[in-house]
């Protein structure tokens, strides 16, 4: 796709460990159909994003988080695409989210098939991203080679580049995932994707 | 208006501290519309929900206080109502909603223009309703005795039964304000109007 300097820009503040994200991210397809604009993709730590804000995930208030299993449930129905629990959750994503900003740093055109793979093993197929032997079979199926990923991963730049993407969504007021930018306006959750493309409509 | 035996019945918890909730109260008249549904009033303490659940006011985390603020400004603005922030937040609700279950158990039919003068004392107009003074004149401009509120307030019964239905809230699941109940369905937060909508649709 032909990208005009006019087409306006969503920034997408994700971690693959939040099942929120997983659902905006099966609807950015449509969201960039929609309104013609582009998604910038802002892989974070969200783990980094609670520690450094006093945020902590829904799932840590057991009424919460019973809640929003049907809540999520709820939107991929309407969304109609697949969602499961994933009985190993929370997963470390530390070094999942650093292979996602490795591949945007050094082959950027491969970044989002690594996370839809890793998106869909945790959000679709349940599988225990926590193991590494799981992590493994899971991109190598998806056409990865596991061990360069891990390669790239275990990169001091990598790293520090992880670590400063999540510092900057922290400046920028982020405190939870998905989180999304229309210029200098945030919003928060895969639930206000429509204020989200109302935004957009604006500009277009 | 007359209620039939198949009028569906949308339950509705809230606590008057809550901003979401007072959103949530705007929209009543025209959910009642819409579906056909009759709203039932349960109010509650949400300072009692959260100390039971372990859940907090978003606007405990600094980073989310500030966005809370923002998105509840983009929905005022979607259904078209005042809103104003509280400079005096947060609100210790505990007599204000004594009074709201004592004229629910004593005169029902004054319990909705009570509410509704508080909802819009806090939120519209930004008093201060930590102060006994400000509610009295509040509620005597609403064409309330104020002494005699406050009497109905202190009586073992009323606080007997705000404790009782703040519980009750609890064993349902409910963890935050506002909640909705169809049947056996809870849906949290103003933003779930639409769902709690389809819900009702299948009834009708």
């Amino acid at each position: 796709m032909k990208v005009h300097a006019m087409t306006p820009i969503v920034e997408f503040h994700f971690d693959v460990g939040s099942p929120a994200a997983y659902l905006a991210w099966t609807q950015v397809p449509a969201l960039e159909a929609q309104t013609g604009a582009r998604v910038d993709y802002r892989p974070m730590l969200l783990g980094g994003v609670f520690q450094a804000t006093g945020n902590r995930s829904p799932m840590e208030v057991p009424a919460k988080a019973r809640y929003m299993n049907s809540d999520l449930e709820r939107f991929a129905h309407r969304y109609g695409v697949p969602f499961s629990h994933n009985a190993f959750f929370p997963i470390n994503t530390l070094t999942l989210m650093r292979g996602a900003v490795g591949l945007q740093l050094r082959e950027p055109s491969r970044m989002l098939a690594y996370v839809d793979a890793v998106y869909r093993a945790i959000w679709v197929d349940g599988k225990n991203m926590n193991d590494p032997g799981v992590v493994g079979a899971v991109l190598q199926k998806a056409g990865f080679d596991p061990a360069e990923l891990l390669a790239l991963a275990a990169e001091p730049e990598v790293k520090e580049r992880l670590k400063a993407a999540t510092q900057e969504a922290v400046a920028r007021g982020v405190f939870g995932a998905p989180t999304f930018f229309v210029g200098s306006q945030m919003y928060w959750g895969q639930d206000r994707l429509d204020f989200v493309k109302e935004a957009l409509g604006a500009h277009t």
